[in-house]
């Protein structure tokens, strides 16, 4: 695709026929492989103009047509892991069109949807659902009487997660019929992780995937023949391939592994497989960024882009000059792990994302990527600071959800001395409702012994980082998507006083209470609205003598969160005052109870009015209201 | 240990040697065995006395003579998952003189503690941690160049939970010092299930483990020699036991199986198994309840017991004669599930806990024990509900933080049919902190399209789980352990309006807000104080236009729950409240901010203030509070 002339209009004559999955099967096999050229070159063009993840997609177009080809979608089942890989499925699924607004406000996701068509079977965008989901739909068809196939798609590194290994345990002995296929790219996110990526390894280097590589055709060539010694069938394709292997312990009728971008060959397996019963998986190696040089060089780059330029692979990057909070964690990572030994580093897959790169390569041996793990990364931690070791995991806030009980369970209630970086914290724009960092405050405030500290610039993001990682217990960061307000990092051991906030500005009548991202819109709406301004800095413990004073001073309170209204940091300040008996007018604002979909992420916080102007517009209507609440006694007083 | 005669007073006399394994380790070693029985008799005759857990510390009797004999402890880490096994190591380890204040107020937890004793090197209660801690101990030993001995003991069915999955995964392949034993009884807590627990029984049903039992003596005496050939020795031991299993593939030295009340082998074999290096696997098989035949017979019945007759093995029952509501949940699921074939019940290996006995014999085909896995529970469910089906998963409060992610990611954020029956919820008595469910209001209500209802009584938890199941979208239902007001069932298909509470007695000047189990104690607390009490039966959605009213009508609102402050139901009624600008006076009754320890479940809630007393008492104090502030005008009123 690289040599395509990016002055070139594209052309997609194959693709253009395809309207939905029955148009593709009704193609000529001969069609097909330049169907995947076509794809293929249709998927670079189109993720090069939105941006969005185009490496994943690229490793399964191949898998993407054999699967529409083979099984009668959408009332066999297709569930997608992650769906960062989906883009293709999406195109031959009736969404060619709209992939121009994929990601965007009003556009379609970036992940399968089950709003969004029937093909999306389940909706996805963490890892390792796939196998619990797709088992609860074949049993579903098995007790409905329903002939059905159900196929889930999983990567390498999504199999490692714990609920995969839950949904195969379970899974096998039940005896399903469900046909997982492994798409084996030995490469989540971050490089390959773990014991399950070796056993992998050693099923690819033994003769049997060499035998498969080089003579595919003719192996494959025989199996119509095969398939009629059905009673034998099983038998023969695995003495073929492999003897055993850990899914074959599980329960798993094992077939693999086969070039996944062998068309023929897939399409040929999969025909074979849909016939046989029960639990199979099939061993799939593809290649992350197949067809696009750039991409194959380097698929963790090509993981996640912004728009790029087609010919070169060079992104338009876009963003400003300052550096990301990722960066800053980073850098501080780095910084504190050289001032202090027994700093370690732990990520769930999430090097890069994280910022953990600097910090790997610097202190290979304190850094510890655990892979698709978060249950296991909090309590590793755990573990290490038993001993002493001071473990910071950087992990994304929808991500933590998935650590939620180690964080009660293994942390918090032994007040052990963990440090939880946690990113994405709030909105996250483009990749929509699944990666929002919105319920973080809400779930962590609720555990004793634990500091929660929200930065309101990247100054401040050092210093509770600092904070948090000398504080002798318990302690967690959580900081924005994106870049702050641009404040220059003094970096070095400075620490904040726990549990204290500050005074931005000095107003009357209404006091702007804002927590982490939301301290500059409130700053600047507070010079509108001639309000005090406070940037609490510390959802737990909170600042109480900061609030009872403003409490005292002004008629109006008004916290300023991105997260939930509902437990969020604004309702533990409503606890404040209401354990100290004060009943001064509240206001809330944070985000609101529903599943906020893709958009911009500044276009997304005016939309929840969390920029300065919805914090000046949400005030003045408060305002209002008071004024006539304090003109219309309460019935109480009335009555009395 | 039956033939004891029950009116003889037991004599230890080996046991009164042992003030901690310092002493264990200089006995002879023929002192050993008749150690073991004197260990046994003495952790039944006082569990006969306190109640707590039984079988499973009876199966591991000489596995913890074992363990504190070879190994140097507490230099050397021990880590226990669960937890439920560690009485004899608690009663070695010099609290055998606390095992009469096991699990009451003031007592010795019933499970390992940091802050109990050095020998507890992780708090555990929740099940699958131990693989994950002992990995970061091993790791904090490599980095810190300590030589120290770190060995997890792990249960079967524990092993099957993903997070102890995710830490073989990843444990492996970094070749740690950590010996991992597995302790196969077949039996976590209810039956065993899924793929790996036909692999382990595969593994005892081959010829080896027969040549184990019946020539063990002979193959570990020839150890000592065998020791010499260092290099092959591992070699060696594979060859005599089993060529390769599971483990192996995930970079363990797989060891086994051999009898675990072989005291001598067990020794023997630690032994050599403390001299290897790398992660090691030491499969032992065990009997839950070894020793006393009431719980041989009946390990299930004998997990948990209430004090008992030892000679009979007869318990004493101290319960009243209503139904618990696990039993109210039991009899409903049969009921409902006999009038409509869609619903499925779905456990994560709490079969009798959860109350789902009766239904799991009556539609085998639609339940479903999962094993320890939450996780995958909760997302089994989702799928199920994506084809038409509606599930039901039982859970308790404080595991439900495991599939925290996944009833976020995959059932709330796609508005799926499932409906949660969560019990034990709020306190839970003698197990303590680490098993309470004070958190589920808080971090579920944070979920929008989830409703949320808390029954004031018996009758009331039949009608919301009816109401909850017939909503067609998540639903979730949390009651709490124990018997309720002893209303009876009226049984039947009768619902309730969603998002509707109830005034239960009108006063005046106070309203009382209950939820779920504090309703009765809010209405007595009602009498006494002439209040108004509402039952308000929905956290999610609240009543609002009740609130409202009640707000409008009264000088203070008690909200009364009996789950944490932070972020809880009363926090929700304060966020209506600031939503529709009401200045209200507000008090919130609930959990504490801290780890409560543990003591009688009532005790607990007399102790947080939650009883009527405790209502009537809080509320006066802040009755006064607010009278004085009527009279003392706030600063900002002054200023104007």
């Amino acid at each position: 695709m690289t040599d395509t002339e990016p002055s070139a209009p594209p052309q997609y004559p194959l693709l253009d026929l395809i309207d939905d999955p029955t148009d593709l099967r009704a193609l000529p096999s001969s069609a097909l492989r330049p169907l995947a050229s076509e794809l293929r070159a249709f998927l670079i063009d189109s993720v090069s103009r939105t941006g969005g993840h185009l490496a994943a997609g690229l490793g399964v177009v191949e898998l993407t047509i054999a699967l529409h080809r083979v099984f009668d979608t959408p009332h066999d089942r297709i569930v997608w892991d992650v769906g960062h890989q989906a883009y293709p499925h999406k195109i031959l699924t009736g969404r060619r069109q709209r992939m121009g607004g994929l990601r965007q406000k009003g556009g379609i996701s970036g992940f399968p949807k089950r709003s969004e068509s029937v093909y999306d079977t389940f909706g996805v965008g963490h890892s390792s659902t796939s196998l619990s989901a797709a088992l609860g739909m074949s049993i579903a068809a098995r007790l409905k009487g329903e002939s059905r196939q159900v196929v889930a798609v999983i990567g390498d590194g999504s199999l490692g997660a714990g609920m995969a290994f839950e949904a195969l345990n379970h899974g096998g002995p039940l005896d399903p019929d469900l046909l997982v296929i492994l798409n084996d790219n030995e490469m989540s996110i971050s490089p390959p992780v773990g014991a399950l990526s070796k056993h992998l390894a050693s099923l690819l280097s033994g003769r049997t995937y060499t035998n498969v590589r080089e003579g595919s055709k003719q192996a494959l060539a025989s199996l119509p023949e095969l398939r009629q010694f059905v009673g034998r069938w099983e038998e023969h394709l695995k003495g073929m391939f492999m003897p055993s292997t850990l899914f074959e312990e599980l329960g798993f009728n094992y077939i693999g592994p086969i070039d996944g971008h062998d068309l023929d060959a897939v399409i040929a397996t999969l025909t074979n497989m849909k016939q046989m019963p029960g639990p199979r998986l099939l061993h799939l190696i593809t290649q992350k960024g197949r067809g696009y040089a750039p991409a194959e060089q380097s698929p963790t780059r090509y993981h996640g882009v912004t728009p790029f330029d087609r010919a070169t692979g060079r992104m338009h990057n876009k963003r400003g000059t300052g550096p990301t909070y990722t960066e800053v964690f980073g850098e501080w990572i780095s910084d504190a792990a050289a001032r202090d030994a027994r700093l370690i580093g732990i990520t769930p897959a999430m090097r890069e994302g994280s910022g953990l790169v600097q910090f790997s390569e610097r202190f290979p041996d304190r850094y510890f990527d655990v892979g698709i793990a978060e249950q296991h990364a909090v309590t590793l931690a755990a573990g290490m600071a038993c001993e002493g070791l001071k473990p910071v995991v950087a992990i994304y806030s929808s991500f933590l959800q998935r650590a939620y009980d180690q964080l009660v369970h293994d942390v918090c209630l032994q007040g052990l001395d963990v440090t939880l970086a946690v990113d994405r914290a709030g909105l996250v724009g483009a990749d929509g409702a699944t990666h929002a960092g919105s319920f973080d405050l809400s779930f962590a405030r609720t555990q004793p012994n634990l500091v929660i500290a929200a930065p309101a610039d990247e100054n401040e993001c050092w210093q509770l980082l600092e904070t948090a990682y000398q504080h002798p217990g318990p302690a967690l960061v959580r900081y924005p998507r994106g870049t702050g307000p641009g404040v220059a990092l003094k970096r070095g051991a400075e620490t904040l006083p726990i549990g204290r906030g500050e005074i931005r500005r000095m107003g009357r009548d209404i006091a702007l209470l804002a927590f982490g991202s939301r301290v500059p819109p409130a700053e600047e709406a507070g010079r509108i609205l001639e309000a005090t301004v406070a940037n609490m800095r510390f959802v737990k413990p909170l600042d109480e003598a900061l609030i009872l004073e403003l409490a005292d001073r002004h008629r109006l309170l008004v916290t300023v969160e991105e997260n939930a209204i509902a437990g969020g940091a604004g309702s533990a300040v409503s606890e404040v005052l209401a354990a100290h008996g004060l009943n001064v007018y509240c206001l809330h604002l944070g985000l609101p109870d529903l599943c906020l979909e893709q958009a911009g992420h500044e276009e997304q916080l005016r939309v929840c009015g969390l920029d300065a102007a919805g914090i000046v517009y949400s005030v003045r209507m408060e305002m209002e209201h008071i004024d006539l609440c304090a003109e219309a006694p309460r019935l109480d007083q009335r009555a009395a």
